[in-house]
């Protein structure tokens, strides 16, 4: 596959940069925030996309005075959402909640929220009326998130996850929600591990970038057996079953030239060494993305 | 929600009956055949659905003579399919076997053949590829089913089966297989577990009615969490996720009037004895189900 290596990824390789490349702080949940900022740095790696819990433990100046002492762009925050309560009182603590997650992806500079939005309701089970309340919800924080020059990526998640985690399941529902906020600051961030069976997926994703939506790229494989957890199903590119190589070329062919985020969630990767996941990471993201990107 | 219960509904609690109530094998896979059997006709129910394995341990001639004698109807035979290997000699021989299978449709005086098409062959992991073969192969076995008198219901699998047992993810997926097939001998099988979170679904379930392809309709429902075999995950109307008179009225909009399958995959139910899964089924069903049927 690396004959089609383009010649970004050579000239990288001989500066030892890997250009794009981000390390999702949730890939190295184990590792403490220092030792996860020095193992990206010292792989030639120079984003990282960060989550709510690091601004938490370390405060969020002090967590934007390491990355910015590492050298480091923050490639998304994670993660705002969970806005499908009928409840009042939880829809507006949501809001609340989500306007403080704003505010601190403004300030860590990060281009953009990633919103996982809410399963269902299990009062009513009424997943027709949960993603009303998400589009609700997503058209009022979008005037919010503009004021602050950020964008909201809203995340399909794999169907799987529609009843406890995100009654968002694909890109072009994400961007149907989009266009009914009315805002330009909301998007899509996709993620392998959540499209990758959408057969619609190729012509969802020239929809979204045809309309300035699609604002982040996710990676991970899909390995089987499922995990006992299932969101801990995620594998490093290359275990699975995703064939990266296809739709990192469809993300290239619209013009996307953003950050590239890996992200898994797996036990074995979290008791591996960070130096040793960082360099597996770039291994395969050299293998079997940077060349189609 | 039984004060929309329907006239049909009533009078047939008053005749000891369940209207179009049909238990599938799979339910009862740990009862031999003639208990299973017996534990139908027993509640007043009027029809299954059949495996292949039963055909394989009983024999098709005696399976069809036990059921004729036990006056049930035969709603589907699970299951063809498996059409995604790219290996020539492999796609030959699941060919010969998906006519093996609808000649046992046939024999048993079932109306459809239900095909799980199969999963990424490993070796390329290309999705759309095996995608392509599904459709070719579909087209192939069409003119065969419809000599013998029975559809083939393509069942959409839930998209977390999409890498090993189906890459046929959605109801539209199927449309757009079975008109390509040219024959109106294909269409698509709607089960709650698989196409529940589909936003799609309603826009879908119209489509396929509207082509003459909506051809089964089985329930059961999405419990977490998920059992370390995904495939066991579904439950009992109502203990999992599922809006089934959501569905149901979806469903009964297009005019569908044919029998109803309960497949309930799990290893609680498979424990339970076949008398009282049986009146599980048939309350749950009553109660969720066929007042919106």
């Amino acid at each position: 596959m690396t004959t089609q290596a383009s010649s970004t990824a050579i000239d990288a390789e001989a500066a030892g940069t890997v250009p794009r490349l981000s390390l999702n702080r949730w890939t190295f949940r184990t590792t403490p925030v220092q030792e996860f900022l020095e193992a990206t740095t010292s792989r030639g790696i120079e984003a990282v996309g960060l989550w709510r819990q690091d601004v938490e433990e370390v405060g969020l100046d002090a967590l934007r005075r390491r990355v910015d002492d590492a050298g480091l762009r923050v490639s998304s925050l994670c993660r705002g959402g969970f806005l499908t309560a009928s409840a009042e009182a939880d829809r507006a603590a949501a809001l609340d909640d989500n306007r403080r997650a704003i505010d601190e992806t403004a300030a860590l500079g990060a281009p953009t929220l990633v919103m996982v939005v809410g399963g269902v309701d299990r009062a009513d089970k009424d997943i027709v009326g949960a993603r009303a309340r998400v589009t609700e919800a997503i058209t009022e924080l979008a005037p919010y998130a503009e004021q602050r020059g950020v964008s909201l990526s809203l995340e399909p998640m794999h169907p799987m996850f529609a009843a406890d985690r995100a009654v968002l399941s694909t890109i072009d529902q994400a961007l149907d929600i989009a266009e009914a906020s009315g805002s330009s600051a909301v998007g899509v961030v996709v993620d392998t591990y959540h499209v990758w069976w959408d057969p619609s997926l190729e012509r969802a994703v020239q929809r979204a970038a045809a309309s300035d939506r699609l604002l982040a790229y996710q990676v991970c494989d899909w390995n089987l057996p499922l995990a006992a957890e299932p969101l801990h199903s995620r594998g490093y590119m290359g275990d699975g079953f995703i064939d990266f190589p296809a739709i990192t070329r469809m993300i290239a062919a619209t013009g996307f030239t953003g950050d590239i985020e890996v992200e898994i969630f797996n036990e074995n990767v979290w008791a591996t060494p960070a130096e040793e996941s960082a360099r597996i990471i770039a291994e395969r993201y050299q293998e079997l993305v940077l060349p189609y990107a």
